[in-house]
């Protein structure tokens, strides 16, 4: 990826507990040439301890603090989870490290593209809830059923994929940009409406789970182009059905 | 590198003091496929605090101790040192991370054929006297003059780039088909009806032109696995808006 191309890729810790490990994968971060780092933290400890070492890598004092992972993603428009393929049955799709890459490139390429590469806790990973957010997930390939990498490794070893290939020499004018988490939460909370006031809520509500409905929005691509034009189609549904269920004057 | 070829690659930390790198240089090895450890150090305490951690990793009970970097490589017939090509003059030539691997590689595919990856202490990595066992020095690439990788990372990133080429052992699962045009179609037509039912069609005519919509529907990627929650959705609120419509009897 290029450098510039790095500018846009922000390194998300979901409840890193060990200090260590975030100064560790700050470290990383500048050493590979990347520079915007999400904590997302139910408590402040491990953030301030690693901030307040005597070899605090720059990174971290820029690094901002988010309450969930959805705040955190919100302006990114390709958000890629990191799994280490244990027992959990993944919902997503899983491909290995490397074959990651060429889609991180492309989001960033697109205009307003910015991605998120999210690294969950020490002991637990991401859980599902968390892992709902992403678009793809990838894994770094071990062999001898592996165990789980060490959060720092993993971050280095990543980022150092990521950086890793030459620039592409795209002639191709920009796509065009995917939309942000945000806008997807939009179109989600409209769909949940117009699937509330068309009563699918209660024959299917095993499709209804807040994961399950995360997971279903995320798994299309939905084109930063085409978001208005889709939450218009959704507010008119909400609007019908709403207007429907009055009771006539 | 096959992992064959892995089974000729030592792993060689000198003069490693913390107790937490040599567990998590271990823990990398076992991940990415290599078994033999080496530590070069002239007092004992950081490897057996090493041995003792409750998580410590087969590898690093497997691993043996020498005393000086001569007796560690002396089966070996390559021998790579790493260096994060500081201020020092360096007296070899280094190649970048990836380049080195190919050498590696050939090493091992010759007759008894064993490579030694040497890394250096924490503060100082490798002296000029260790490097002057070394046939080539490499390197990882950092951006903005990087400064030196923690030691667990470097032999991390180090060890999952020699492993990089190799098949992967684990089979991912399958990524998922997209939708077929014909699935797309059913998509389309029972959106369209939603649309007309809610009266989106009277505000928004421009954007129910056939192309228009056939281009919105194709520039979201579907999922093949998801077709049926989406027409099952779409199904629903056509039933409701129609039931609405219904004069009440």
């Amino acid at each position: 990826m290029t450098a510039d191309g790095q500018t846009r890729v922000a390194v998300v810790l979901v409840r890193a507990r060990n200090p260590l490990n975030i100064g560790a994968a700050a470290r990383a971060m500048g050493n590979f040439g990347f520079a915007d780092l999400r904590l997302v933290n139910d408590y402040d400890v491990p953030f301030h301890e690693a901030r307040s070492a005597v070899d605090a890598a720059p990174v971290l004092h820029a690094a901002q603090q988010f309450a969930s992972v959805a705040d955190a993603v919100a302006d990114c428009t390709l958000v890629v989870g990191t799994t280490a393929m244990g027992e959990r049955r993944l919902l997503h799709p899983v491909e290995v490290l490397r074959d990651a890459v060429p889609h991180m490139q492309d989001a960033v390429t697109r205009q307003d593209g910015r991605v998120a590469l999210l690294f969950g806790s020490e002991k637990t990973g991401l859980s599902a809830a968390e892992m709902s957010h992403c678009h793809r997930l990838l894994t770094v390939p071990m062999r001898n059923g592996g165990i789980s990498m060490n959060l720092g490794q993993a971050v280095a070893v990543c980022l150092y994929e990521v950086a890793r290939g030459a620039p592409p020499q795209r002639t191709l004018p920009p796509a065009s940009r995917q939309a942000s988490g945000e806008e997807l939460q939009r179109f989600e909370s409209l769909l949940r409406e117009v699937l509330h006031g068309s009563e699918y809520d209660r024959r299917f509500p095993g499709n209804m789970g807040e994961d399950a409905l995360h997971r279903l929005v995320r798994r299309l691509t939905l084109p930063g182009d085409d978001v208005e034009i889709w939450l218009g189609m959704l507010r008119q549904m909400v609007w019908k059905l709403q207007a429907n269920a009055r009771p006539p004057s």
